[in-house]
């Protein structure tokens, strides 16, 4: 892909990414991730000393895909709508896919009615070309609190 | 148009609908709408039930008119600066226009200084080009809550 | 720069600009400031009534390199992360430049890892050329709110 094309292409990637999420379509969520894909949520004071240690960790596919069977089927908790706002991604090139960053916001919505900030940070994404289109190879959430104030049960 | 013309402008038009709100010319929102468009705020649970019943309803431009200028006139309550912030614009060609989907979220700065969240949800959007030009045909504002902190004097 | 080249360079500044200091790349962030740049912040209430007493004035670059220099040495009180959001960048040609405006939001996360919501406005910046890059002249940050809820440490 061409420069221009790239970057529309891992928008768009990001755009679905927010879209699926906040639309509960979960499983078409999961579509948008290689098989040998990585997703962590690292908190940034953690990601900024080196500490690896991960909020969550799915090291594969079949474990990101067990979340979300597990979410629908055991999760009784923080039953909410989300709300994904995207800012400032940047495209870098690299390999047959490119290196991904911007930033976040989520808003989570309880079923009470009531809207609030849940989390902000930045992504930092790894995508591929996979049979003319993107995919995450490794999805990094970097938190800017180690504290949310809710369970994490969707993805960020 | 081509689809990068069309993308760009509903991506324009997006972003003056939220200009002209936030910069206090509803009046110059109002030139944003065809005469035959319609105006809807429904709550996100309603709506994915079906259940149509909407927290605003103006079914033409006169209806539209009529709100901006009672608001002119009448309104004394929740005096406020607005702020949109838009993200996750997607467009779909449809006869001579296009539906737009994108998330916002507003704010609210009160007279005595305080910023605060106001409201997050998805537009959902009909557009037709009128004398080259995008205008909303449908404009259907899907607010993730049922609940809004004050009452909705400015449009969303 | 022709119109598209000049709407992408522009985007790609203030997500530079955002990026460094949420960061913190303050010296970085600096660079992307002309020689005789001058940096304000403005309340919405007093820019609309013509009232240009500003909560902060750098009115050239060494200003703005001394508060940094200053931050650096000095500061011990709110410390934080921050993270900006951007939407509805719109960019006019001017001169050798141009001029640019935007929405923003800034968030602050403490040490003990609240997030929260630290100020909303808009950016009325005018920008130019140099060295085939674009730099800030004038960067006017006007806040929905004559109150932020600390003091303003980093720039917003």
């Amino acid at each position: 892909m061409s420069g221009g094309a790239l970057k529309e292409a891992a928008v768009d990637l990001l755009d679905d990414y927010a879209a699926r999420i906040d639309d509960d379509r979960l499983e078409a969520w999961l579509d948008l991730f290689a098989e040998d894909c990585c997703y962590r949520i690292v908190p940034r004071e953690n990601h900024d000393q080196d500490l690896p240690l991960p909020i969550m960790l799915c090291p594969n596919k079949n474990v990101l895909r067990d979340r979300i069977v597990s979410l629908r089927h055991a999760n009784k908790y923080n039953l909410h709508y989300d709300r994904h706002i995207i800012s400032g991604v940047r495209v870098r090139p690299e390999g047959d896919g490119a290196r991904i960053e911007a930033n976040f916001v989520v808003y989570q919505t309880s079923l009470e009615g009531e809207s609030q900030l849940f989390a902000v940070g930045r992504y930092r994404d790894r995508v591929r070309a996979e049979g003319g289109t993107l995919v995450f190879v490794d999805k990094l959430v970097i938190l800017d609190s180690f504290a949310v104030p809710h369970l994490i049960a969707t993805p960020l």
